[in-house]
């Protein structure tokens, strides 16, 4: 590996191995987010899609296929189910948000409007649903369907967990397993499953997948409170409008003194929040070091993922996806 | 039969009939609707699912399967599933159509929030589609989940094409395709081909619930022109109110004078009503015959649908279901 390659991020170190079967898949998505009869789902869709996502998921299928010496073409298949289940959740989640912004651009929901958001998030959902029969394995079909019922039940979960400071952070695990890890580990898994290697192998994957999940999503939510609108491509803060209990929530309302307890009941249990309460939040956080907590909790995720990878073949791809286990941390550092 | 049955509606002789299919159905949607973790899953369900529906979908398929002789279990997932894809795009379109009411009683989206219909709906979906792999019939899964893309397309297409005058029959056509007859006749479909029927048996299924469901939806455009509201349980006028360009709009839109293209497009194209027009478009369509014609176009489909049963085989319920075609016409004499 040259010093360029090195120096790359892993993501697009993987994006380059499998640059031919990427293209494959783009293709593909475009090929089955056209419709004949009703032209405005190829635009909401598009809008998303090529809005420049990072195309995570599909590249984990593409990876475990490869990684586990996959030949056929299903993968291209899976791959692109698993991104057309992502950009559904993606229109549903703005809807549900009530989002403006999304990868640094207006939302569907802002540009069209929530019905289409809707519409075309169930379009997109039932696409992936054809896709993912294709390949003709039942047990892929499960594992896919298993992760779509699995994402909406972590999504209502949320839902009803927001607002409520007596969520724990063993509810706020399966809301993450629900709503990131669960797509992440499928995503692995089926590319395990239809290389048809030994049971040790697709376990091994599905734990990279899910361990992978878990600390993405911590560090999303610890981006939420400490990135900045240009590098992460979304309002800063938005959780702490929508009162979503996140890890560094949790961590610090578990701690709170009295004046602190105060301050999360007025503004994460009854929504009155003034100029200032998002600082006020962030220095409350910082003082029970729940930044830090959080970030060694992801830290410990990525390397369980990382630890699984040891049962897969040596091969450049396993050190690639080890690599990125570190990158979704090193994120925030 | 007795007179007592005689006298009877053909979908309750149906469901006399299938009673004891119908329990196994209804305690299986109730064991997949739950959820461990979000208790609001079962919640929202199960006030849509027990409100009192008519299961019509759900008995298609019973009565395909045992018409067509099949002695197995999973008739019993197929019906589930699709009642379950049936909640879901209920639930969707309230949040679409901003209803208030349904079935008699208000709607979810109004007794929680549009987040719990979206997400609901969601967890609906993936629910039917873990359902729908269980009996292991890549064809069935096939079946659905074309069902369910054309369904969402033609939700979609029923979004656009609303406030257009330039709307056709054949649009129409395609719209109400998707969001009634794709599910009807997926649902009579698939009783067949898990029955192992022959190939023209499984397409004379398919084409009486694409007829069935092509005179249902029509029938229901124009009782939402011609019923009252105690009795279909909706509000007269949505549609209009809506701007939804129904059969009967379409056919008096085709033969307006001046001044009634410029009523239509008053209220239709720009959306500006006012007391007493709705009367005042019930009573053109009354003056072109509009309400008739469309009358006659779903007789002719429910001609379509019983001439399909011909291919079955000789059956009581063959006999329920051509009855089923002439009632579903019948509820507006």
């Amino acid at each position: 590996m040259g010093l360029d390659e090195a120096a790359q991020k892993p993501h697009d170190r993987l994006s380059a191995w499998l640059a031919a079967d990427m293209e494959a898949v783009n293709l593909l998505i475009r090929e089955r987010m056209a419709s004949e009869h009703a032209p405005r789902i190829p635009q909401v869709t598009a809008h998303l899609v090529e809005a420049g996502g990072k195309r995570l998921r599909p590249l984990l299928t593409l990876a475990a296929a490869r990684l586990c010496g996959y030949e056929g073409p299903y993968h291209i298949h899976l791959a692109a189910t698993v991104e057309f289940i992502h950009t559904a959740t993606l229109l549903h989640d703005d809807v549900v948000d009530e989002s403006t912004q999304r990868r640094g651009r207006p939302t569907a929901n802002l540009l069209w409007d929530n019905k289409s958001s809707v519409l075309v998030g169930d379009y997109l959902f039932a696409r992936s649903f054809q896709l993912m029969t294709e390949p003709g394995s039942m047990r892929v079909m499960r594992i896919l369907s298993n992760a779509s019922a699995t994402i909406a039940e972590g999504e209502v979960l949320q839902l009803t967990a927001a607002q409520d400071l007596a969520t724990t952070e063993a509810i706020y695990l399966q809301v993450v397993r629900g709503k990131t890890a669960a797509l992440f580990s499928a995503a692995t898994e089926v590319g395990g499953v239809i290389a048809g290697v030994d049971e040790a192998q697709v376990q091994a994957l599905f734990t990279y997948g899910d361990a992978l999940g878990i600390a993405f999503q911590i560090v999303d939510d610890l981006l939420d409170y400490g990135g900045t609108s240009a590098v992460i491509g979304k309002n800063v803060g938005d959780d702490f409008r929508e009162r979503k209990l996140t890890l560094p929530v949790i961590k610090a309302v578990a701690l709170a003194n009295a004046e602190e307890r105060a301050f999360w009941e007025r503004t994460i249990a009854r929504g009155k929040q003034d100029d200032g309460d998002l600082e006020q939040a962030m220095a409350i956080m910082a003082r029970h070091g729940a930044m830090a907590a959080a970030r060694a909790d992801a830290l410990d995720w990525a390397a369980r993922a990382k630890a699984a990878l040891s049962a897969l073949p040596d091969h450049p791809i396993r050190d690639m996806l080890a690599d990125l286990a570190d990158y979704v941390v090193a994120r925030i550092n």
